[in-house]
């Protein structure tokens, strides 16, 4: 399963809106004969792209697979045909399907004979390589990542408004491969009038990386007649989270990354449409300066957006931490 | 090693302004046969206690101690001569003594032809139960922990200013353990005035521990006619830090735990006085509210204060995190 997830991340951002699934065929003596990720919407799915690596080998063989293969005919046919075409006799996977259209999977094929085992490292993938597909297909909308960097007291910028870097070069890093894994970036016209980002995905060198999220800009203003966004960018004339979100969703985005300013995530964490917090907290002190969310809906201790830290880890000297919203 | 650091973690908190010091006595078979840990000023160090508990067992023996052991006659006699009388003939010892009049106690001990071995588990000795004593016996001041709580986008309180409970009960019961540890409290005049502290260190059942650490008041104003510190608090009108860390190592205090607000703590962060950051984060977003520091002397991101982070852990659902001032 490992194999398959390694798989699935080759893919991730390369999919929506069909989730990045990764694949590995393993042949009757358990060795891993075939490799596959979801291709691009309208190509194979990963299972057939693995099936098709591992050619006649995969007969009596075992399909280890991230998410339960489907069982109903869309832009390709089922993957269940092509498991039981191949003569795969045995079906692992990590999640089950939550698309009523395309579950029933396991259920088709353990009625052809063929043993199911589900659940298999099924946190890892549920929130990993399926989380933001995951949420998109239980609840309409993408899947969203508040990303900020901030120093240890929580300001995103000195006195002075400069910002240039609070995070480490590991941590900007991470956040441009990121970024390459992720439909859409979100920002508001105000973060496109003081900093013009170009919010490309680059590499330590500065050259773009071959994926590229779509740029969006939120908010009422218009865009500056230089912004480097102003060609590229979907500009959306709202303040309402749901609007964008809706519009997004309408061009088969699963995943989006907000990286707007204090304002624009205050409305978000209002809406109550982020799905996780990924900050970068960078060990210094500013004392002064902006923070990284502006009215929050909260007024009083008790109604604390309370949020649950899933992960923290070293990005070279900053704390990386990611919490999702408590339920 | 581990076993002496335990025992000066006992004592950690009733020597100063003398070191908290663990030893262990082995005997020429290397079983554990004696134990102490340094008495309270004018009462015998470590290596003298745990002498008395191995009594002849030391005979051929080994001393394992968190420091060198002294050579000088202050207000006991030297513990080399102890060590030797015992028959000791190996010594092991974390730390060299940085303070002159002590020093040379690895020297005499080898004049009398004792095997010493210095350096064992240095940095977790020195960044440990000694850390605060090491700092004092270099500078001549005590040693600063600054010690805030806040949400994860920087805050000590709501808009409405209520506080209570940001952090988790567990990270509060670590801090009145730590207090427990401590010399002094910090604080000032305005948290006593608004929030009228106890600066006790108490148990889970809010009954007052053994040890209590001297609070400390700094500021002009009078303290309410009613606060809780208006008869046990050491009230230092003034806003220098400097005066604070003198009068406090006046009264042989060596290790301080700041817990003022933003405006105290910015004093201190632009007198360069403090010697490491503690920070209670919790997993909460508040949008609103007092930043934990105010005015740290940077105005623009170039002069942010710099730190390094020693050791993350989860404090309950929190996150705590301990720094160090880069150097």
């Amino acid at each position: 399963m490992a194999l398959a997830i390694a798989e699935s991340e080759r893919v991730r951002g390369t999919t929506s809106p069909n989730p990045p699934v990764g694949c590995v065929i393993l042949d009757d003596a358990g060795r891993a004969v075939g490799f596959g990720g979801t291709r691009p919407a309208g190509g194979a799915h990963a299972e057939v792209m693995a099936l098709k690596e591992a050619g006649t080998k995969a007969q009596g063989g075992t399909a280890v697979v991230t998410l339960e293969p489907c069982s109903h005919y869309g832009r390709t046919p089922p993957c269940t045909e092509a498991l039981l075409e191949a003569g795969i006799k045995h079906v692992v996977h990590a999640v089950s399907d939550p698309n009523p259209k395309a579950a029933g999977g396991a259920s088709v094929l353990r009625k052809a004979g063929v043993t199911v085992e589900s659940g298999v490292m099924e946190r890892e993938v549920s929130t990993g390589p399926l989380r933001a597909w995951l949420h998109y297909a239980r609840t309409g909308r993408p899947h969203v990542t508040w990303k900020y960097a901030a120093s240890l007291d929580g300001r995103i910028a000195a006195r002075d408004g400069t910002s240039r870097w609070i995070s480490s070069e590991t941590s900007r890093k991470e956040v441009h491969d990121l970024r390459a894994k992720l439909d859409a970036i979100v920002v508001g016209t105000n973060t496109v009038i003081k900093d013009d980002p170009a919010l490309t995905a680059r590499d330590a060198d500065g050259m773009p990386l071959a994926r590229q999220p779509l740029p969006v800009v939120v908010g009422m203003s218009d865009l500056p007649g230089g912004a480097k966004l102003r060609h590229t960018a979907l500009h959306l004339r709202t303040h309402d989270p749901d609007e964008v979100l809706t519009a997004l969703a309408g061009r088969g985005v699963v995943e989006v990354l907000l990286e707007g300013g204090p304002t624009l995530a205050g409305a978000f964490w209002r809406a109550g449409r982020v799905d996780r917090v990924l900050a970068y907290i960078a060990p210094a002190l500013l004392g002064d300066g902006p923070a990284a969310v502006l009215d929050a809906g909260v007024s009083t201790i008790t109604d604390a957006v309370r949020l649950t830290v899933e992960d923290v880890t070293m990005s070279g000297p900053d704390l990386r931490i990611s919490a999702v919203p408590r339920t």
